[in-house]
């Protein structure tokens, strides 16, 4: 881990931590080091700054970029090429895909699926109007691959977003949404009540290292 | 290449790797070395796993991620940040543009293009209902940029699919698709027969370093 | 800096460079050394070509690709995952966002904002037919995230496109542009007439670690 001495950081028990990765990327006026817990793996190529805290059982893919003053939780995955501006709060339980882009102030609730090459907006008028307009996503919600959400959008709690939908309103709890410009429908009960945390806790991926201790199963995760 | 001595590969003759490459990336349960035919050109922040089998004369960009179980054909094109996971296939002459996301079980025929920031899905209710739905592309497709091709998806054989495109259902050979959802119509005659060997084979790249040697010419390529 | 050792460069003064980073990546043929001007800012495992020639104030994120022979104007800002293919020219004051692809021969103007995911191409018929279409994009003009730009398009002054817009025909200046395939109409009064330099080139970001020294407003900015 000779590449990561350079970095302000405090990482919890077993840890693996691959070649390439910065820890604690430092800026001006920094104040904390970056804190991970406990069973954390990063692979390749990424970058986490300091004064961002992440929780326990944090798997992070390769090249992914982590900026200051983010909250993650527990048991969060982010994969390949995704970018977390700073300032922004993440729940637990929570799966990111590859080349997502997440700005700055952003909030994520638990338990929620966001698929690959989503991006996230907090800007009315760029270069034009001054002021952030920040996106705000319940529990339970699943983001479908290439979608894109437009700043200021309030997405209820179990909504389920189909794939390559550009969502510029707010959607209320319950619904599915579709389409571009997005519309939305109450979500079909084969959609379910929420996602399931069998499903992200328990080890489908190939590369998993550590075996997941089922500890979620005691912990208080929002109920379907 | 020192920086490649903790991975485990094989590597055919005249390869130009550049620095900050990982090759053989290891993952529990790894079994087999990574294995790359001859004049392989791999730049720099890319990381290939173990347990994946790629061809002759490969061109891989910057910062591209290929896991395990992967198995490419020969003159295959990769551009930057693009990720393909794990346990899929990818015929020969395929090229794949910048920011592309290829998930597991994927299957790619011959001589296709994809274009930059195209995402392909696998799951249709993603953290809800267990199973993967794989897509299915046949040979000569041109995927246009910024397309999202949805779960259990088959493309025919010489299809050819607009820019921004969100293909959620079936697309037959010889056919044009576009828009969101996409519609289809037969392929108009000016589109041809499929994609040209000349095009994908020959240096249009300045950043080329190994002429062609034309043997692609001699070698079986599917018909147009 | 000793990474860099192995690259072709000259830098302005005050440059702050993070490890990881190549400049002056070389390639068959490569004739110039990479030049950046004064105060330049590269984050961690980005790639800069030799034969590339960038302004003063550079700012630049991580894991971006600038490959061979791009002009590029003073005061850009260009973020994580993001491409510039080779022989393309961008102004000045031009921010892009996280993992944007902009390929050869695309040309931008000055006072220019592109959101995130946003993809632009230049061929009609990839694989197909040779020749490239490039995308020619006029002044302060604003990009939303998750667009997709068409080949061969023209894009004039003062235009808006709206987030996960799929551009495929010219767009006139001072129009505002949306949906898949986009439309356009007269750019409504409350967008402005511009972008704003107060916007662009001050401090909000809390990465910043060099002061501007407000030298924009003396120097010739295109008029709103």
């Amino acid at each position: 881990m000779e590449n990561m001495k350079s970095g302000q950081f405090v990482l919890g028990k077993e840890a693996e931590v691959a070649p390439n990765v910065i820890l604690g990327y430092t800026y001006k006026d920094w104040r904390e080091k970056l804190t991970i817990g406990d069973y954390p793996r990063i692979h390749s190529g990424s970058v986490i700054y300091a004064d961002t805290t992440i929780g326990h059982r944090f798997t992070c893919g390769h090249n992914v970029t982590i900026r200051a003053h983010c909250q993650i939780g527990d048991r969060v995955v982010l994969l390949h090429g995704t970018t977390l501006e700073g300032n922004l709060k993440i729940g637990k339980g929570v799966k990111v895909m590859a080349n997502v882009y997440i700005p700055s102030n952003t909030s994520i609730g638990d338990m929620v699926f966001i698929g690959p090459g989503v991006n996230i907006l907090n800007a009315r008028l760029p270069m034009r109007v001054s002021g952030l307009a920040k996106v705000v996503i319940g529990n339970h919600v699943v983001i479908g691959g290439g979608v894109t959400i437009g700043p200021g959008v309030n997405i209820g709690d179990n909504v389920f977003i189909g794939a390559g939908a550009v969502v510029l309103k707010d959607i209320p709890s319950d619904s599915l949404a579709y389409g571009n410009p997005a519309r939305y429908k109450p979500l079909p009960e084969k959609f379910g009540k929420g996602n399931d945390p069998e499903q992200i806790f328990t080890g489908l991926d190939l590369w998993n290292q550590v075996e997941d201790d089922g500890s979620w199963k005691e912990e208080e995760y929002p109920g379907k």
